[in-house]
C-alpha cells in the first residue's frame, strides 16, 4: 500500500508539476459534475481500485457512484468507472488515472488471450520479474486479474540458481547443496537447467522446482522423462501464444512468460465529463 | 535527478526485497568479475545512464569498463554495457538494470520506426502525456533518444484547452479569451478543436496553437486552409505509421502520438558473467 | 498540495521539537477551547488556508468557526480566524500557524501596495523567481492574492535567455535560432536585453517576450519604439513604488519586481485564547 | 543536516521541476566555466556552506576556488564565492543558491545593525522563534553568524510559560509548582509576566528567567527592582533600534527581538560567469 | 507523530512485504471479526496507542470496543485491547501490533519494578539516552508510563559536560565557564564528575547540576557534602534494583539508570480472534 | 540497505535534535582525534558495520584505522573498533553507535548462549517474528551472527498456516489445499498443530513443514512419530536454555525461539577519546 502511495505520489507529482493551469484557469473551483471512464476497445479490466486511489490521493471528498469489478470483461463503449466531484480534481486526475488504468488493463487483457490459446490442463501460467521498475506489485496484480499465477515477487522470497550462479559454485550439485545448507527452510528450491542431463542431475540433486530453459519441444519431453516426478517442472523462454498448447501436453508443471508483462501494450480507455453544475 | 532516485529506490526495493537470498547464498561477497550487456535484437540504445545508476546506486564501488551512447543502433550481439565489480552487485542488480534499459531502448526503437515512415519534411513528431506513471521524464528521454520531440511535460508547463475545458467555459472563444487574462505571459494558448469551423473560430480568437484532434485527412486540409497560418497546427489521434505520411504531407506544423510511449515494447537485452575471480 | 505538506512537517517537526514541554506539562490533555487569530495592523489577508491546514496537520479534530478569506484587507483588531479544539492543539500550532500567516499575508499586503501606486492601465505587475526557498508556490499564490500576475513558476516553464546565455551562444540571434529549434513548441520565447539596439535584434528574430534589464525610462522608451509591437514587452529591475507609474506609462506590457517577494516582512498578528474549558 | 538537505530538495525541486528548458537547450553539456557571486551592497555574509551545499547537491563535481567566511563584513563589488563546474550546473543553480544567500545575509546584516545600536554592555540580544517556516535552523545561525544569541530552538528544548499558561493554570505560582514538578530536571523554568507585581510573584515563585512582556521603560525599572537578582530578565516586545539602548541599560539580562527574522529582508547578490571553455 | 509515523512504517513494511500471502490465500477478504490481545503474565501496560496506531496505518476502518489505559497494572488473563475489523487486517497487523506493546510494557514493568525498590523520597529516578535507535521517544513515554521521569530527549535539549569534554577544554572550571558565554540562556549546566573534590570544583564553579559518576556509596556522601546544596545532584552508573534504596538515602536529588532501557525484554501479550462473520 | 538508512536517519534525528550543543559549544569545530569503542564484558560482536555507518552518515570524513569482525568472541577490555576524525563528530555519534552496537551484539551473545547449551546434532536453531520493530533485518543479522539460522522474514516470504487461519478455512486439510491451489509454487507450506493427531492429518494432506506449538517433550515423540518423515518437524514455544538439549533429541529438525530477539539485553561497550589534536 505505501509502495503504491509511492508512486502514486510520484505520477501525480510528475503530471502535474506546480499546478493544471489549464483547469486553475478556465474551470471555476467550486463547479462539479460527473465524469464517464469508457472502454473504447474489448478488454480485461483492472485497475479500478489504483484509478479511485489516484483521484482520491488528488481530492478525498470525489465518489464513485459507478464501477466494474477487476477482471470483467468489457465491450467496447462501456462505462467502467463513473467518478463524482469537483470538476477542476476531474480534470487534473484524469490523465494518471487512465495511464495507471490503460496500462494494467492491456496486461490483464494480453494475460487472458494466452490463456485462451492454452488448453484446459493444470498447468500453471506464470509471469517473471520482468516487470516495469517501480510497478512491481501493481504488474503482477495484473497478471492475477487476468488469470495466470505470479512467480516469486522478488528476490527474497524465492531461491532460483540461474546458470551464473551454478558456474560460479562449481557445477549443480555443489550448488543446490550450499543453498540446502543455508537458505531458509520455508523456501523450495529450484534450479535452471540448460540440458535433460543436468535436468536430471539436479532432480537427483534434490531440486524442488526444475527450471528448463529456452529448449525445443523435443528436449522438453526428454527432460521431463528424466526428471521422473521428482520435481516440480518449469518451462521457461521461447514461449509464445502459438506454441504455449504443445508445451501444456509436454507434461510440464508450469509456464513462465516475461512477456506477460514486459510485451503488453496500453489498452484504451478515455473519460467524458457527462455533466456540470 | 531526485525523481528518478525515487523511482530507481522503489525499483531496487521491489526487486531486492530483504535479499537476494540465491546470490547470498550461493555467491562468495569478496567474488568480482565483469559482466555484459548484450542487444538480442536491432534496437536504438536508451537508458545506459539509467542502468548505471541502479547499479552505482545498489554498489557504489561498480565501474564501467565500456559502454555505447544513448541513441546509438545497434544489432542483435553487440555488447552496450560492460560492468565490473563484485558478482554479488552484478547479479543482484541485473534484472532491475535490464528492465529500465529494455524499456526505454524499446520506446527510442520504436520511435525511430515511426520517423523512418515519415517524409523528411519540417514537421515535428511529439509526445503525448500518456506515459508510465512514474516514468514521465524517463520516457520522454527516450523519446528524444529516438529523434522526435516533446510535448508539455506536465500540467504546469502548457496551456491545453480540450473539449471537456471549452463546453464548460462556453465556447471556444470564450475559453481562450479567459486564458489570455490569467494565464502566464510566457506560454502559448492551444486549444483543441474538432472540426474546420473551430479551428478557424480558434484562429481568429487568437490561439497560438491549434490541435485537430482525430480528423480525416480531407478535413485536416481544410481546417489548414481555414487556420491560414494564423497559428501553429497540431494534429493528434489516429495517427500510425502508415498515415503518418500522408498527415506529414498536409500543411500541418506538429503531430503528436501516444502510441510513442503508450504501445512500445520491451526489446531484448540480456546480462552475461564474463569472468570471476 | 504534496510539497506544502512536506514544508508544513518540516516547520511542525523543526518547532515541536520531541514535544511542547510547557504546554504539555501545564495544560490538561483533555481541556478544549477557543481561540483568534487577530490582526493587529492594516492587511491584505493571505495563508488562511495554510494556516488551517498547520492546525490540521497537528490535529485533526480541530474545526475552524469562522473565518475571513484570503485577498480581504482587514484593518486592526479584526479576527481573521477563529479555531476551536483541544488546548494543546491550539498553544502548540500557534507560532507555525502564525508565522506562515504572517508571511504570506505581509507579501499581499507589499504587492497591494505596489498596486496602489500604479495607475489603472493595462500593464500587467509579475513577481520573479526571488522568493524563498522551499516557498516558491506560496509566495506565489500571495501575490496573486495580493492582485499582481506570477512571472514563470520554475525553469521548467518558460524559456527566459539572460545575458549569460547569449554570451555562450554568440549572440541575441544565434541564440533565439537555437531556442526555437529545440525547445517545447508551447513555450513562448522570451530574451533579455541590456540596449535598444539589442532590443531591435531580439524583436527582429523573432523573440516572443522582450525583457528590458534595468533600463533608465527614455531608453526604456527607445527600445519599446523599436520593438514596435512585434513581442511583448517586459521590464526589469529598479523598479519600485515610486517609479512604477511612469513605467507603466512607457508603452511597456509587463513589469517585473523582485521585491514583492524578497523585501516582503511579516506582518503582525496574534492568537488569543478566548476561552478554556 | 538531514533538515537542511530537504529544504534544498524543496528549493531544487520547485525551481527546476522537470528540467531547466533554457539552459538544456542552449548550453552545451560538456561546457565549463567559473562564476563569482558578487556583493552589490554593504551587508555581513551568511549562507556560503549552504549556497555551496545547493551547488554540490545539484551536481557533485562543482568546486568552489575562493570563499570568504561567514560573519564576514563586505563592500559592494566584493566577490563572495567563486564557484568552478559545469556551465548548465553553475546557471541552473544559481538562483536558489542565491535566494538562500541573500536571505541569511540578510537577517546577519539586520542582526549586525541592532547590535551596533547597542552600547556594549553585558546585555543578551537574543531571537525568538518567529521564524520563516523550515527556516528555524537556518535562520538562528544566521543570527548567531550576525553577532546575536538564540533564544530557544523549538518548544522542546526551553519551558517558556506564557499568559495562555498560567491563565489556564490558575495563577503564576500555580503554573510555577506544576511545571517544577514535571518538567526535566535540566531545564530552567521561563514565566512571561506583564506587570511589575507579577514579575515579583514569580521571583518568589522560583522563576529562573522572568520575560517582561511589552512594558515601558519605567514599567522595567521597576520590574527589576522587584525581582532583585533573583531571577534572569528578559525584555520582549516593541524592542527596535532605537529604543534598544536605553533598555539596555535597564538592569536586564536578555532582550529578545522577533523582527530579527520576521522583518530582515534580502539583501543583494549577484553572479556572474566570468569566462566559459 | 511524524517520526513514530516513520517507525511504523518501517515496521509494517518489514513484516509484511509484499504482502501477508498465508492470509491472503486462505481468509476471505470480507470476513469480519473481532480479537483480544490478552496479557500472559504479570505486567504494566504501555502502548496501546501505538497499537492502535499500527492497526488503523493498516486499516484505517478498524475500531477498538474495549482498551485499557497505559499504565495500568494488569494480571494474566486480562484483555488489554479488543480489536475489531476485516479479519484480514487484523491477522496482518497482529505481530507488528504487539511487538510494539511487548516491549513498551515490558519497559514500563522494568520501571515499575524500580521504582518499588526505592523508599518513598523526594529522590527522582530517570532514564538516560541509552535507548533503542529509533525508538527514542516511545521508550521514555514508556518509562514515564512506568512512573520514573526523564532526563534529557537528545543532546539538543541540555548540556551535559562529560569527561571527554573536560579533558579537552583544560578542566572543570574551563568547561563551564565557556558554556556559559554561549549555551543558551533557558538550559542548565549539568557536568559529570569522578571524585568529590571535582564535585566541589564544579559547585564553586556554578555548575546547575552535577553528576557523579560511578561512585562508591561512601565517596556519593562526600561529594554531597562538598556540593553543599549549591547544585542539583545526579547519581549515574552502577545502579540496580539491590542499591538504589541505599542510594537513595545518600542526600542525592536524581538517579538515572541506563538498564530501565537498555535492559528491558518484552512481556508476554498475544491476540486472539474471538468471533468471524 | 535503503531501510536501515531510514532507521540510522531516525535514530540520529532523535538523538541530536537541533544539534549537539554541549559539544558544539565545549570542543574546536577543527579538532581532530581518535577514539576506541571498548567491550566491558565478554560477548559475541555484531554491529561493526552498522557503527560504521552511523559515523560515516554524521560524518563522511570519519575513518576507521581498527575493527574487528563481527561474529568474534571478545572480552572485557578488547578494543572492538576505532574510530579517527574530527572530535565533534566522534561525540556526536558516540551514543547512537554504541546503542547499535550494545543491542546486536546482545543478540548475538544471547544467541551464542543457546547455541552451547544445545548438543552438536543436525537440529537448526531459528528466530521468529517477535523482532524489535524497525530493526528485523538488523536483528536477524544478529541471529546469524550468533551462529544460528532465521525464519521467514516477513509475511510475504513463507507460508505458515496458524490456528487462527485452520479455524476460519475449517480445518487442516481445507486450508493445505486451499493454500496449494494459490499459494505461488516456490514457496513450501508450513502449518502450526496442537496435538499429534493434527500433526498426522496435516503429514497427510501434504504439508511440507509442521510446527508443533507449546507441546511437551512426550507429545513432540508422539508427534514426530505420526509426522513419520513426511514432512519438516519445527517445534515452537516454551523452548529455553534449560529444555533445547532434550528437544534436540526428540527427532525435530528446526527449533524456533522467539527468546533469540525478544529477551536480549545489551551488553557493555563504551567509547574512550585516546587522543586530541
Amino acid at each position: 500500500m505505501h509502495a503504491l502511495n509511492r508512486l502514486i505520489d510520484l505520477a501525480l507529482e510528475e503530471d502535474i508539476g506546480t499546478g493544471d493551469i489549464t483547469t486553475e484557469t478556465l474551470i471555476p473551483a467550486d463547479a462539479e459534475g460527473d465524469a464517464a471512464l469508457i472502454a473504447k476497445e474489448d478488454l480485461v479490466l483492472a485497475g479500478i481500485p489504483v484509478a479511485q486511489a489516484v483521484f482520491r490521493r488528488l481530492d478525498p471528498t470525489i465518489t464513485f457512484p459507478e464501477q466494474l469489478a477487476d477482471g470483467t470483461s468489457v465491450t467496447p463503449g462501456t462505462c467502467v468507472l463513473k467518478v463524482h466531484g469537483r470538476l477542476q480534481s476531474l480534470l487534473t486526475g484524469e490523465r494518471t488515472a487512465l495511464n495507471f488504468l490503460q496500462r494494467l488493463s492491456g496486461i490483464a487483457t494480453h494475460v487472458r488471450r494466452y490463456l485462451e490459446a492454452m488448453p484446459a490442463t493444470a498447468i500453471r501460467l506464470v509471469d517473471t520479474r520482468k516487470t516495469t521498475p517501480g510497478w512491481r506489485a501493481l504488474e503482477k496484480y495484473a497478471v492475477r486479474t487476468g488469470g495466470a499465477a505470479n512467480h516469486r515477487m522478488s528476490l527474497s522470497d524465492g531461491i532460483l540458481i540461474k546458470d551464473n550462479h551454478v558456474a560460479i559454485c562449481g557445477g549443480i550439485r555443489a550448488a543446490l547443496e550450499k543453498a540446502r545448507q543455508t537458505a531458509p527452510h520455508t523456501l523450495k528450491l529450484e534450479i535452471e537447467v540448460a540440458t535433460p542431463a543436468e535436468a536430471q542431475e539436479a532432480a537427483e540433486a534434490g531440486a524442488d522446482i526444475i527450471m528448463l530453459d529456452n529448449m525445443a519441444p523435443e528436449t522438453i519431453r526428454e527432460a521431463v522423462h528424466r526428471i521422473d516426478g521428482r520435481a516440480l517442472v518449469e518451462v521457461s523462454g521461447g514461449v509464445n501464444r502459438n506454441n504455449i498448447a504443445a508445451l501444456a501436453a509436454s507434461g510440464v508443471d508450469i509456464v513462465s512468460v516475461g512477456a506477460l508483462t514486459h510485451s503488453a501494450v496500453a489498452v484504451d480507455i478515455s473519460m467524458t465529463i457527462l455533466n456540470a453544475s
